[in-house]
């Protein structure tokens, strides 16, 4: 009976958990579950967790529960405290190391991999995706992205109702998203846009430096013609010969973020209207009533498969998405080697979306699991009756 | 034929368009409809909108769309601003005026129609009451409120999950609701609840002074007992002997706002702990997705009151909301004067639902419309199989 350590790490998302549950329901009864309590640092520190009946229960009704339930976090996993994790891994005869991550996780495991072959210890490995940003090569998509999406792109079409709403008061409003270096969430803003008076109005991907004339030109042609404009940018955008924006807020800590307040104080001055820069936060990756219902489904198939795989002896690889050539959206499971996953580092935008954003939400919509919400136009398409006349 | 000018005011909420969709399905047949555009402002400037099928239908259609459709927004509606709105209105020949509104457009109302009064001139006035603080008094509760309410309280549950897994990197969280002066949001945050581990840990409204040493005292046993914390403030909220915390986020605007920044720089200095604030920003009142549809049946129904009452020729009042004495949640709607509903001011919690939440949640539930969410417990209730034995 194979002997699976299985943990989660990174930044957890709305279906990390989701992965884990279906990871969890394809082994159970075949294999020995030890589970890795907080990421790396407990494998270092050998926070193991022996898969009984009640724990593997308590873990499948997580299913649908934000977070990583096994706790993920971060921790520097060098060379010391690699050597250290296969230790343990052999002090408790694991033959599989299995873990939910991104690019990260993916290099470690590889690591993890090389360290247990030089010290002649048999270790299967074996990767799950995970991503907001969507950041992670060799793949499709990974689960957590759609939803983070989702969410973004409600988010945006519901502002630009609330600003419209309040247009004499408040005339620009700033929505900062995740995104490092990739701008596949910022961009994802616009995918329910029904019409050219809904933000977003203009939007800034990290991959692409800002430029202030096109960013002035989009927002004062949205004032002009609506009242009112959203801008939409990742918290990696920085201007031209500029570098990124940190700020202060954890406590001494820096934490990339702020792009979108500087941007307001600019529109502010340069075209003397009213803005609000906003962060939209960590709901972005834990909120519960917007996940994708494909999103949630893709993770525990995803989790499934992995199961799956590791019964078969797959080793070093980690679980890809596949489209498969349809018109309607199908997708298969493909095993991809860890090291053309670190190949590919983080995966920005390519240029095709950035520059056609219609080829973009083609891409995504399916991701979403449902129609575009429907709204009203914003403009009653209607002469007013009698305005400004005395 | 009747003929009525109908409008919104101030900060739109995720159902402020249900209560006008409702007002205009009770009255379309029987009455003539002017739409008031962009609040007082549109009253002063004359921007009506005759209701004819179409616009109508428009209107009709945003029944379940955020924010406020015909414009709500912010104006100075001082003495000169309301004796030139009574002028468009006597000039339109409006009979009835119904605006949606809060504590602010209540005394719109109230003085519209004195100065109707004064210049001999016959007007119907009613008030349809919206507010996302809860703080309208005179009635059991305000459309707005309860799906503000079920997204903070949504949130938090979700974020004491996000943050419960990153617990090695970032201790504590504070999150910022609205709420100005009343703590409705902020307290409505632990409704969700179902575990000590749970967050939130501590909640701060701003009918109490916030004390550092029981801020302290929380926030060090959550840390102690579960790892992580996560603290939950009005914008409203202040230290003892100092006052509200502003920012000057708006390009030298001023909103209230930016006290969980100033929390967690203390407790991080207090406590040495990692701490992040994070603002929630519009989505509590336009989040779609977490819309309470308690809240927005009530929002239609009270619009549909609204309709007929002022058929009915009843003037001078707000429909407020009553529970009728029942096992099980059911409400009556009665018209209140609105000068009993001025005289209430901005509402408060009472003393009563600050000393004892749990009759709080009890009282506010029903308003959520559905089940508490229900996740398994954070802790797995069991020992760990091996820690730091290294």
């Amino acid at each position: 009976m194979k002997k699976i350590a299985i943990g989660q790490a990174g930044g957890p998302t709305a279906v990390i958990n989701a992965t884990l549950a279906g990871f969890v329901d394809q082994v159970m009864e075949s294999c020995e579950l030890l589970f890795v309590e907080g990421g790396y640092e407990g494998l270092v520190k050998e926070r193991f967790l022996q898969g009984d009946y009640s724990i593997n229960d308590w873990v499948l009704k997580h299913r649908n529960v934000p977070g990583a339930c096994l706790e993920s976090g971060r921790f520097p996993f060098d060379q010391q405290a690699i050597e250290t994790a296969v230790y343990n891994l052999r002090k408790h005869s694991v033959d599989t190391l299995v873990f939910i991550g991104g690019n990260g996780t993916m290099e470690a495991l590889s690591k993890v991999s090389k360290e247990a072959d030089r010290q002649g210890f048999k270790l299967q490995v074996l990767g799950l995706p995970k991503t907001v940003d969507n950041d992670l090569g060799a793949t499709d998509h990974a689960p957590g992205f759609s939803s983070a999406a989702k969410y973004i792109a409600e988010t945006t079409k519901n502002m630009s109702r609330d600003l419209y709403s309040m247009k004499n008061f408040e005339q620009v409003r700033v929505l900062e998203t995740m995104g490092r270096n990739a701008g596949w969430l910022a961009a994802a803003s616009g995918v329910f846009k029904e019409y050219p008076e809904e933000g977003p109005h203009f939007i800034a991907v990290p991959e692409v430096s800002l430029n202030k004339e096109e960013l002035l030109a989009s927002v004062r042609q949205a004032l002009h013609l609506y009242g009112y404009a959203i801008v939409v940018v990742s918290e990696g955008v920085k201007w031209k010969e500029e570098s990124q924006v940190e700020i202060n807020q954890v406590g001494g800590r820096k934490i990339l973020g702020g792009i979108s307040k500087v941007i307001g104080e600019f529109l502010n001055r340069e075209l003397n209207v009213n803005t609000r820069a906003e962060l939209l936060g960590m709901n972005q990756r834990s909120s519960s009533s917007s996940v994708s219902p494909v999103d949630a489904l893709e993770a525990y198939q995803i989790g499934k498969t992995g199961g799956r795989w590791v019964q078969e002896d797959q080793n070093n690889v980690m679980v890809a998405v596949k489209r498969k050539p349809s018109n309607c959206y199908t997708i298969s499971m493909t095993p991809v080697n860890l090291k053309d996953v670190i190949k590919e580092g983080e995966r920005c935008m390519p240029q095709t979306f950035i520059k056609n954003k219609d080829a973009y939400y083609t891409w995504l919509m399916p991701l979403l699991g449902g129609d575009k919400p429907s709204y009203p136009p914003l403009s009653k398409r209607r002469v007013v009756y009698c305005e400004n006349s005395n």
